[in-house]
Order: C-alpha cells, then sequence, then structure tokens
C-alpha cells in the first residue's frame, strides 16, 4: 500500500466561501478539477491555477469520478441532481451542502433508486479551517465510497465516517452544534452572574474555557449510561447532579438574571 | 523578593474528603498543621505526619494563624464561628465550605462586625486533584488576606482572586459550574439524537469533546459583548443564530428525542 493518492477528475460544485476552499484544497493535492458555479466569476481564482470551468451543471458532472456538491440549500442540490440522474448513474456525489437528517434521507433514496454512489457530508470548519489539522468532516451513507475516496477526503481535514444511514453526518453535525450552542448559553448565563457582583464575562472566560476544556473528558464517561443505561452505574447519582443544578439555579434567580435554562437542565440532566 | 513561602501555623476544620485534601498540601508545604474533626479518628493519616489535633474546634479557632474551613455547610460554619467571635478578632479565615453567594456575603457581614479579616473560596476540583497542576481555587472578600496568604494559597492549585464581593466567588464557581451542566445537557441531547441513526454516545463523545475544546475560546469573544453591549458588534447576526439553533430543534424534534433545551437557547442565546 502506498500512502500516494491517485490523481481523480473531480468536480465541484458551487463556489461559494466554502467550496471554494474544498476546490483550493483538491487542486493543492493534485487532482484534475473541474468547477462549476451560479456566477462564473468565482472560479477565476482556481482557473489561474489549473481548474477548468464547467459551461453548465451537467457538464460538471459528466465528467468527474467524483462530484463534490456545496450548494446553498437542499433545494439547489435536487435542481442539479434530478434532471442530471442518467449520467450520474455509477458515479459517486458527495454532498457537503448543509442539510437536515431528513433532507439527507430523501436524498439516498433518490440516489439508491437512479444507482449514484452517495455520500452525505457535514463540515465542522469554517472555510479558512479547510485542509488545516483542526477541520474535520463527518460523511454517512455509501461506506465503500469512503474507503475508495478516503485520500480525496483527507485533503479537507480529518475524514470520519459515521455510519450508512444518509441522515447520521447531519445528525452528529447537529448534535455537535447543539452542545456548542448549549455550553455558549452556559457562559452567556454565567457571565451574567458574575457581572452582579462586580466581575466580568471578559474575567469568567479566562476561568471557565479551561474548566470545560477538562470537563469535555466527562463526555466519554456519561456515554455508557446512554449507549446501555440497564448496565450503568452512574458517577453521581440523580440526587447530587440535581443539588448541585438547584443550588446554581437558585444562585441565578437570587442575582435577578436567571433565565429557564438551569430549570430546563434539572428536568433532564439528573441521572447521566 | 523571596519565592519561599513563610512557615504558618493554619487550623483545617473539617476533614472530609476535601478538608484532609487540603490539609494534606499544607503539610507538603512546610506548614504547622492543627486539625479538627467532629469524628477524631480521621485525623490520624495526618498526625502520623506531624499534625495536631485539637480536641475542640474553638481550641483549632485560637491557636492560628490562618484558619481555613472545610465543613458540611453554612449552618455548620456558623456553628463553630459565632460562639468564637472574640477569640477570632484580628484574625483571618478562609472559608471553603461550599456556599451560595447570599451565604457569603451573609458571612461576610458577621465578619466586617467582629474584625476578622474573611475570605470566601469556591474549590474547582475533586479532592484528588488537590496540589496538581489542573486544581484551581477562587476567592473572595478580603483582598490584603489574599496578597499576605497567596503562597498558601497556591499549595492547594491556582489561586484566583474574583473581588471584594464575599458572594463573588460563589457565585464565578456556581457560574462555571453552570456552564459544565449547560455542556453536559448539550452532549446528553445531541447523544441521543445520534443514537436514532445508528450512532453512539461514545462515538459522539470522541468527535463532540475536540470540538467543543476548541469552541472554548468563543467565550473570550462573545465576553464583550456581554461587558459592554453598546460598542458590540456581533461575530453573527441574531438571524443567523437563530436559523442554526432551530434548524438542531427541528432535527431534535424529527428525531423523536427532543427536549425543551434547545427551545431555550433559542429564546436566550441569539445576539450573543
Amino acid at each position: 500500500m502506498s500512502n500516494s493518492v491517485t490523481a481523480q477528475h473531480i468536480s465541484v460544485l458551487g463556489l461559494g466561501a466554502m467550496g471554494a476552499a474544498l476546490a483550493q484544497a483538491l487542486l493543492a493535492g493534485g487532482h484534475q478539477l473541474t468547477v462549476w458555479n451560479r456566477t462564473p466569476s468565482r472560479a477565476e481564482a482556481l482557473v489561474s491555477q489549473g481548474a477548468q470551468v464547467a459551461a453548465t451543471s451537467a457538464e460538471a458532472l459528466a465528467v468527474a469520478d467524483l462530484v463534490i456538491l456545496c450548494l446553498l440549500d437542499d433545494a439547489s442540490v435536487r435542481e442539479h441532481l434530478e434532471p442530471a440522474a442518467a449520467a450520474l448513474r455509477g458515479r459517486t456525489v458527495i454532498n457537503l451542502t448543509t442539510a437536515t437528517p431528513e433532507q439527507a434521507r430523501s436524498l439516498g433514496r433518490w440516489a439508491a433508486e437512479h444507482e449514484v454512489a452517495l455520500m452525505d457530508g457535514g463540515i465542522m470548519a469554517v472555510p479558512s479551517m479547510i485542509g488545516g489539522p483542526a477541520a474535520f468532516v463527518l460523511y454517512s451513507g455509501a461506506a465503500a465510497e469512503f474507503e475508495r475516496f478516503h485520500g480525496v477526503l483527507e485533503l479537507f481535514g480529518r475524514a470520519e465516517f459515521v455510519g450508512e444511514d444518509f441522515g447520521a453526518a447531519a445528525m452528529y453535525d447537529l448534535a455537535i452544534l447543539g452542545g456548542m450552542y448549549s455550553m455558549f448559553a452556559g457562559f452567556q448565563q454565567g457571565a451574567k452572574m458574575v457581572r452582579t457582583t462586580g466581575g466580568t464575562a471578559a474575567h469568567l472566560a479566562t476561568l471557565m474555557a479551561p474548566f470545560l476544556q477538562a470537563m469535555t473528558t466527562m463526555f466519554a464517561q456519561y456515554a455508557p449510561g446512554i449507549d446501555d443505561p440497564e448496565s450503568y452505574v452512574p458517577e453521581q447519582d440523580a440526587d447530587f447532579t440535581a443539588g448541585a443544578i438547584g443550588t446554581i439555579d437558585k444562585a441565578a434567580v437570587e442575582s435577578g438574571t436567571a433565565t429557564e435554562l438551569f430549570g430546563v437542565l434539572l428536568r433532564t440532566l439528573p441521572g447521566i
């Protein structure tokens, strides 16, 4: 086995900030690249580095071993794929357009019907991170295609296959973002609390960030309680967790900054 | 200035798991140590290393330059301090017993009335972490005492002064724990979502932990929006955040695992 990646003919449809970053990574990886964008001028920088521009999305879809979509939304994906079903038969499509799990599953059914090998992807990075060490991308759907194109996918960032359910990548993506927003909500609420003592959100940020970084290791400890609740013995009993959250909520209320947040935690979290 | 810490006579009241760990750190730091615990047998290991045992809490309070309390609750603190007010005049007391901000402020008023120099502390560590690199302890109240005993306090872990409001340490402590539980709630909810695709909480843990670690750097970016909302320009507008959380909530609902969590985020977070 060689670590070198065989050069492939790859088409990228959609050259927004993210699509352009993906295309750039493919060029840097030495692949033959065809791009298409509704506004062709967005392709100029890529063309100067050797990319070809397709006049129509159908042309871009027809020439490539691998098609990567990074379009506006699910409707745009349908608009370009459906008329090209015959040309796509036997080809591989990776859809990195933001989609819900249900949209990804529906596209998966369409792909199966038309014998198109499909993967759905969720990009856990902003465009400037693509190709760098912190980027990772979740994939779900056709496991064989993940193996086959793994070398290509690693050009974008760490590639992680999360399941054959076409909706899995989108679900993992949204689950991770939900965790992020929950953490942000906790910071925002905490900042309001410490400000009532003369403290600042800026000071809290310096203290909360390293503490929560360390506490992310608890996810792996809590996971068995969610995956296999029957045989799980909690680290701390539900009463302890409920008591701790109750004290936090009481302090939030006394500080005059309480939202519904800790009340929800109290109703959902104990027993974890 | 020397980095060496002048040995002090220190008393520790309360030898539960945390109090015993604090006492151990003080002995390791070369201080003269007197301990008191309701159940004297808990002191044996410390005595074998040179600690003295006081027969009564009053005796422990009377002999020390610095008194450290790590008792059951606020009522226990009052029970031992109030009868000893005269003996404590001019001495320093650091209360590391878990307290709410209001309890800490009330004790602060009592201390001022009796000319006792008081600091309240919040320990951000489990007992086994005391004295190690990951432990930190928040202090509030008498700033001069924080400077005076800084060398002692660093024996427990990184010592951080968060304000002269006696309730500040407890408020920062609860704010940080509130952030932690909010993050855990996000993980728990996300794990339930990915399990509907055939995924596991264990797999999600490996993906969400490094992502959230990286995202804690956003706290410092959001802080100006909370400390100085007038002059703050949000990184992403409220509509973007609301749209993202709305998509996450929709996926949670479609997966049949939704709780109230994302609805609360939608009502509180946009605009951060």
